[in-house]
């Protein structure tokens, strides 16, 4: 593709060159452009698109990208995209762009586009009414379909969606909600008032964009309608857009669970100091919190010091219980994320986890004490590993992954209820807890069994 | 509402009842219903339900209560449900039942009905041709919008979605596609080809359903058109299934980054042995990795007993290793997963992953070694931690978390290079590698420094 479009460029072929660039799908259009790295190259190749072809490239392009075309546009050329693009999609512009810019596109918008990009930017950061647009299909209950049709057929162009329909009082109160699909299958003459669905499912504006957009997957809408507190129609979150709120979603999420400050911006796009400063916070805090593993040691160290080979399985205990806690913790943020599982689950989840780690710990003890006797001693020949040394292990093992288990699953839902993101509870942070009660266990069971 | 519905029930107020229930939608009845204990109950409500609510309804149970309600219903009754159903859900139902079950629907369907669910049961799981629905809205590219409205309105009762139309040629090859809106917005008297879009996107059946589900979100698409091998069209995959692939894609990613072997199961509904079935394969594989560490010690136990003030570093330093090695591996497997990253970006992803492991090993290296020489030497008094003990376990840190950083960034790419899934590569796996990395740096460090 790129080959051929720099083949038609270094001939100078332009209408054939046009024809082909706006053959092309704007998403792949958009990461083609970035690829070109000469600037002048790049602008001569958008402009050869139609006014729409542009304006859903743009809207496609990474915030650098849009950034240095604005500067190279005329005003006119500006005012031609923003024409064209979706509300929601300039008001996400707008927010990665420098005050001058910011500046040049409002100037260049009409007055009342500009008081819907400004409504929109006015909501918080991660709510339903930061990430809706405006423009939607709003019917009136005594229109008829015929009149519904006429009405799409006027305004359905700057829509972007119009699939589905949102029937609103005369002040703008959302009352019922029907579709094209549904008008189609009508007929002309029949009302509004008797097709529409009146129980509507609608979402708040300052609402969570998590929120709308689960709930939009659960009830497989095509857009989730956005009300205020007087429950007035004020915008739509339509279906891709839910889309990518959920992958942000679950790439913060995962970030999270990784002990990494989250961030939106593509990994090859971060510097190496963002990418530091979003890692170095929690590797920090870990780390300090692992000083109570060095006290526990440091208290103990002349007892493992007498009998060294307690020494050699610290490491393997440790990550064994850190995997079991892992488990376990993930397992129940990833059930609250999806809503499988409530705050009121707690002690169901408390009571399988108990049994979930005890076959677990069992299992893991047995293959662990069943090695130890049969591989280290007999096989590798260690003799310091005796029935009393691989007991000790083995029921550590046993005992921390139980521990692991309850601790990695009370945790996640306890961070809930006191309104903090379950999603930091995950593995690094059970890690440094369980690895304290792992090693006080081990040490006891130690002094227990093998009286150091 | 339940409270509402109960009173409704025990007072038989039948036809107040019925009108309440056919108002709840169909997602939120299915929760209500199954929330029923009472079966006879739970079949009574249900047949209240309008016949497209109850399909709707239906679709949405789990498997248990739908495979509950199939043996409670009259022939009839279930021929009338499956009637009203999509041919996707029929295949995605037939799949979790029973084969005694699986033959009474088969019976209770029309000839072709059951040949299109075969045709799909037949793709591979997790292929586009194993999510798909036959049934779509298909245009010849000679008629004209009224003709296409028409055929619309004849047979787009039964579709799943009829806003993206597809023109096929008599041998039914892909050669364009509309929408409602666009055939909205045109004259009645308008052909087909004049007004489809001809470089159509689409994918083949056998391709990966998480790659249809991207790429349906990529194009900002409302349907993905399947194609066969010889681009026939044979199914299309509809945004809402392709959501339900993406969250289920991603719950998969992370149960493998947490060490589980992926289940779809909700946690509440997985039994304790399967629970553990899922989580103990990588315990103990990772149990029995960690062995090397244990050699490892044991090969110096006498070195580190000799001074052994170190041991009580050994699980801090394994934890910040392993957090490291973690926040890298997931970064990278995260983006792989979002198409940000490929194969080619691997020499760029290294020497990234080495400058920020650099400056985190760096300022986690100086504030270890000022936390050791202030805070542990002179607030606490431990006199054992000398300059040489400070220092080699912050060198230990430095060198293990750049060490740490370029295998958790490498390993993923690497497994995706030889066709593993890379997030089994997550920080479960690193950390055990790197442990091992980081005793044999911290043991060499100390006799370097320290001379034992």
């Amino acid at each position: 593709m790129k080959e051929h479009i720099d083949a038609l460029y270094e001939n100078r072929k332009l209408s054939e060159l046009k024809d082909y660039l706006n053959d092309i799908n704007f998403a792949d259009m958009a990461l083609l452009l970035e690829t070109v790295t000469d600037e002048r190259k790049r602008i001569f190749l958008f402009r050869l698109l139609t006014k729409e072809n542009a304006a859903d490239t743009f809207v496609e392009f990474d915030g650098d990208t849009q950034e240095n075309l604005i500067k190279a546009f005329s005003d006119n050329e500006l005012r031609e995209v923003l024409d064209e693009i979706y509300i929601d999609d300039a008001a996400d512009i707008i927010e990665e762009m420098p005050a001058s810019i910011v500046k040049r596109i409002l100037k260049n918008t009409d007055s009342e586009t500009r008081e819907a990009i400004n409504a929109i930017l006015k909501y918080p950061e991660d709510s339903a009414g930061s990430i809706m647009t405006p423009e939607f299909v709003d019917l009136k209950k005594d229109m008829t379909v015929e009149d519904a049709f006429k009405r799409i057929r006027r305004t359905g162009l700057d829509k972007e969606t119009i699939y589905t329909c949102y029937v609103t009082d005369a002040s703008r109160h959302l009352i019922g909600v029907t579709t094209v699909k549904e008008l189609l299958l009508s007929d002309y003459e029949d009302i509004i008032e008797d097709l529409m669905e009146t129980n509507v499912i609608s979402i708040n504006t300052l609402d969570d964009r998590e929120t709308a957009s689960s709930a939009l997957s659960k009830y497989d809408f095509l857009a989730m309608p956005v009300v205020d507190m007087e429950n007035r129609l004020v915008g739509i979150i339509t279906v891709d857009d839910a889309i990518d709120v959920i992958q942000e979603e679950n790439t913060e999420d995962i970030q999270k669970m990784a002990a990494i400050v989250p961030t939106d911006t593509p990994y090859l796009k971060t510097s190496v100091f963002e990418t530091w400063k979003k890692r170095i916070p929690w590797l920090l805090l870990l780390m300090i919190s692992a000083t109570i593993t060095s006290q526990i040691l440091t208290t103990f160290e002349n007892k493992l010091a007498s009998l060294s080979v307690l020494i050699a399985f610290i490491p393997m205990l440790m990550d064994t219980g850190g995997n079991s806690g892992g488990q376990s913790s993930v397992t129940i943020i990833r059930s609250l994320s999806l809503g499988e599982i409530d705050l009121k689950d707690i002690l169901k989840v408390i009571w399988k986890e108990v049994r979930v780690g005890f076959i677990c710990g069992l299992s893991l003890g047995i293959v662990c004490f069943a090695k130890l006797m049969l591989f280290d001693r007999i096989v590798l020949g260690n003799s310091e590993i005796t029935f009393a040394v691989a007991l000790a292990v083995s029921l550590t093992i046993l005992l921390e992954i139980m521990a692991a288990k309850i601790i990695g699953c009370t945790l996640p839902i306890f961070a809930k209820k006191i309104g903090f993101d379950p999603a930091v509870m995950a593995s690094p942070f059970i890690t440094t807890i369980v690895d304290a009660i792992s090693l006080l266990v081990y040490i006891g069971l130690a002094s227990l069994i093998l009286g150091i």
